[in-house]
């Protein structure tokens, strides 16, 4: 039996990525954000809904770059201090004791702990309730060597990523390899 | 030590969600997408990207109305298959056993086989490149009796969603609960 929960931003999963950027003085900034996914295949874009309150959207406006961070749950602690509190009153990196690196490709700060993190430009913003939507094209991706197939592809096993599930307000790490996908006849 | 794989849409994790839509002719279609995520709190929203040559992309522009379905991993196979073909040659919903449900608030099926369905009116759409981006606001959420805690919140343990890995190409389960959020201090 179906039953209605009403009208609430509830999907399995929400990622949970760290946005870096600077501040109009150049120093770095983090904030975890979860209103995020991959929305376009080439160019190669990605999408990061923020309210117009917080401090990283000034500064993704002013550097038109930020940079997308997938931390690992050895971080979760961590990157659940950096969802909460705000860069105008805290230095995050300083109080999580992260590292700020430059990226080469855009003007923003991206988190060297982290294995995997991408490096947009800001391609458009587009305004639709209390969020707006930055598109960022994604320029280049870093990954940890330690991270990194010979092949080139990325092992899940060591990133481990994990998920928010918004509904009990927890993160869940991720489980097993279930099937290959684009198989299926 | 850090190491550039260029432009690529890798995150972790991608959502995998089934798209529901009807045809012209009234007919409901599902497909599989995972350029997917929440985008706005006020009105609760969330933005799924779509190629011009999908057959969902005219449904959803003609019916103004979408439905986003949370599978479970009982049903990885199925979805896996809802992905790769198109609702112009195949009646998918015919081809996985799965039910095609009238939404009551909007003018799209769900799958009665799912755990969470979101239904969506289309808000806008935004050009970014080879994917248009549907901005859906969430008009209603349904889910079955059974995932519910007597509290309202969902458990993510009976829902059972899964994950995209877009490097391998595969899908895996979610994992154990790691800590709660917005609890760090």
């Amino acid at each position: 039996m179906k039953q209605s929960i009403s009208k609430k931003t509830i999907v399995y999963p929400h990622p949970v990525f760290v946005i870096g950027s600077y501040d109009i003085d150049g120093l770095p900034n983090i904030m975890t954000a979860s209103w995020s996914g991959i929305c376009c295949s080439e160019p190669p874009c990605i999408a990061v809904s923020l309210r117009k309150s917080r401090y990283s959207y000034e500064n993704i406006l002013f550097n038109k770059a930020f940079t997308v961070n997938i931390p690992s749950e050895d971080y979760v602690q961590q990157v659940d201090y950096i969802g909460i509190y705000s860069g105008k009153y805290v230095n995050k990196f300083q109080k999580t004791g992260l590292t700020p690196l430059d990226s080469n490709t855009v003007k923003a700060p991206y988190v060297k702990e982290f294995p995997v993190s991408l490096h947009c430009e800001l391609l458009k913003t587009v305004e639709i309730g209390i969020h707006t939507q930055f598109i960022g094209e994604i320029m280049d991706v870093l990954v940890d060597e330690e991270v990194m197939n010979l092949d080139g592809t990325l092992m899940i096993e060591k990133i481990k990523p994990y998920i928010y599930d918004s509904s009990t307000r927890a993160y869940y790490g991720f489980g097993r390899r279930l099937i290959d996908a684009f198989k299926a006849k």
